[in-house]
């Protein structure tokens, strides 16, 4: 089966909302193994929306259009797809009355023209709204069928799954495919280096593997299809372990997994706790790591230290070191991640220290130079630590080197602990 | 001038990501004065691609299509373009330059693939990229245009305000119709008590003003249509005033001002510090702050406290404070903000405390309870310290009772140095 989305609606081409209603929808097509080659996006124009319904009718089975449902003059998509279809409309009595009631509950008064919104297809039927007062509609021909469903999106998400889910289920029969995906999450590694390593696979037609880069880390999603999720399950699942075969430790993650998740789960897996110093990254490891539930377990405590001062001070980095090599260095990284295990009381310290610009370059020291220091304690008493840093150059703006700074300092902490 | 939007990328289709690049290019072209009718999205797949492109090339003088400019097998959109409108493609010796460059500074390896972005039309020419590898291009045919930008969002916004529109600006020349938009940003008032102050100005035509909300703060948007940008300013200046009679101080910031531009410039005019002690806003304040070019001369410090132990050694608490309020309780959150002071040496400290969820709830302090405490060094010998704290209630989940409380302390800190 294949399908189309129409988004109606000028705020869309004006740019003043996101069209989260479109990207719903397309990730249910895709579960339901629906076709979806294709989305437009028109204004409230009666015109455009007619011309797109019709191209759409002409090559998919099913069409569904969003918003342009309301009471408002502006509101036409009901009445476009009828003249469109040449399918007339009727009043429906039965939403025509939960229309009236919904105003009687919340005392509002009611203008004639809401009740335009319970007109429904002779060809087809009115879609119930348990969420607002708009009805969606289901226009009928040819074995076709064009989805008319409401704009605001608690509405929206109601309607879908409520009542467009099971008829597109029902439509597609108990034979359906199903399209299934599933996303390895890798980081350490480049969006062209990763593909050189497995370029057959990216060539493969079912199921497909592709490439989606991030800031940061890059993400290669599976998707199989078949006549079953069982089936579609193994299929991913024979294609994942081949590309663990190449990818190794850079795959950190699976799905929604990030890698914070992935770095509190193993300190906790391992009764560990880390400390953070950070100075460049300026707390976004902090807020990462916690940003996982539960993550007090494995993290007491981390310092920013922007100022030098602060680096003696609260991490007791020496200041010979400062005077020697720069705050921008890695002497200096490794004193701070051993500061930070001072400082917090825990096992492990990482310390965090580069240059995010755009101001700050020196002769030599870049903006995107960054050093990152890792430190753990060993044995017993007394106590020894194993101590070292690495040197990273980031491109991009501020918020880019820090982005990436924070997530290089999390990859080093995983591979740690492995 | 007439323009369309194609959006490439198969991860659109699924709804894994949301088309946040055509939102923001949909709103530089209204502001533009150009006519968006029609936006299309397809995936990565040749003929579609190529199906579109022409399609769109038939009714607008300029086409610009997102996503589809990397390395891989998967991105076509470049080669696409050139086939369907029968240009040539050749190398861009400087971009080549560019790409080798990248890769050495990063000391990643470069694959010939690389070079494939380096590829411009021989009509028209490549988009410089000041944030990653790929260029963009413009190809030019018959006096219209296809422009391709890439798809990851920093590498697109940066085109699109560097190159994209200087170059659409030139093309409209001086006589085109402006349309102007300016936004006040505010916070500390909801989006419904907001609209309730201004509702008469929502009704309006030219300019408009239309609510948009974000977490933890919501914008309005004037914006003006007119012969020539001094007149839509003018517009758009009487409708400000309105505005700021009714909103006062909960307008913090005109368009792309961010609440931590806000503060560190407040912070800098002032001569003033400021030192943070987060606990379950974890490190997201400082990371904001941080996010700020220049913000080491007001933030010279920041302690994550997360366990209490660190409260007490870190930010010097008071061990029976935790003991006999908790460590979610005023008197916490303003010993938080005195310790910030001293640990960070800062003439200002804010301490947050709070249960950001979704476990930690006990009887009688709720997930969402946050407390914000602020203090001041005030005299000089003996300094003395005026410390207050306020309680918030917020909703949301982990992630949004963060940011709301990261935002509060935030306007707090802004209030203190209005």
């Amino acid at each position: 089966m294949q399908a189309e989305i129409i988004s109606v609606g000028t705020e869309l081409l004006l740019g003043q909302i996101l069209d989260t209603n479109a990207a719903f929808l397309s990730q249910i097509l895709s579960r339901l193994g629906v076709d979806l080659f294709h989305r437009t996006t028109v204004g409230d124009n009666e015109e455009r929306i007619a011309r797109a319904v019709r191209a759409a009718v002409d090559t998919s089975d099913v069409v569904i259009t969003i918003g342009g449902l309301g009471p408002t003059q502006d509101d036409l998509t009901k009445e476009t797809v009828a003249k469109a279809l040449d399918i007339g409309l009727v009043l429906d009595e039965e939403a025509a009355e939960w229309i009236r009631r919904f105003f009687e509950l919340r005392k509002l008064p009611m203008v004639e023209s809401n009740l335009k919104q319970a007109m429904k297809p002779v060809s087809g039927r009115a879609i119930p709204n348990s969420v607002g007062t708009a009805p969606g509609a289901i226009f009928e021909k040819d074995g076709k069928a064009v989805i008319c469903l409401p704009g605001p999106p608690s509405e929206f998400n109601a309607m879908v799954t409520e009542s467009v889910e099971p008829y597109l289920r029902e439509k597609l029969g108990p034979t359906a495919a199903v399209i299934k995906s599933r996303v390895l999450r890798t980081a350490g590694i480049g969006e062209s280096a990763m593909e050189q390593k497995v370029k057959d696979l990216l060539r493969s037609d079912n199921p497909t593997v592709a490439p989606l880069a991030k800031t940061g880390e890059a993400h290669l999603r599976i998707t199989a299809k078949a006549s079953d999720e069982e089936t579609a399950d193994a299929m991913i699942d024979e294609v994942e372990t081949k590309l663990r075969e190449r990818l190794g430790s850079h795959i950190y993650g699976v799905d929604d997994e990030t890698l914070e998740q992935v770095v509190v789960k193993a300190l906790i897996a391992r009764g560990l706790t880390v400390g953070l110093a950070e100075s460049c990254t300026g707390g976004l490891i902090a807020d990462r790591i916690t940003d996982v539930p539960g993550c007090s377990a494995a993290f007491p405590a981390a310092v920013t230290s922007y100022s030098n001062t602060s680096k003696v001070e609260l991490l007791g980095v020496p200041e010979d070191l400062l005077e020697e090599y720069g705050a921008v260095s890695g002497p200096v990284a490794e004193a701070m991640a051993k500061g930070a295990c001072r400082a917090a009381g825990s096992d492990i310290g990482i310390g965090v220290t580069g240059i995010a610009g755009p101001g700050g370059a020196t002769s030599g020291k870049p903006v995107g130079l960054v050093y990152i220091g890792f430190s753990r304690k060993q044995g017993a008493h007394p106590a020894t630590e194993r101590t070292y840093s690495q040197e990273f150059t980031f491109s991009g703006d501020r918020r880019n080197i820090k982005r990436r700074a924070a997530q290089a300092a999390l990859m080093m902490l995983r591979g740690e602990l492995l």
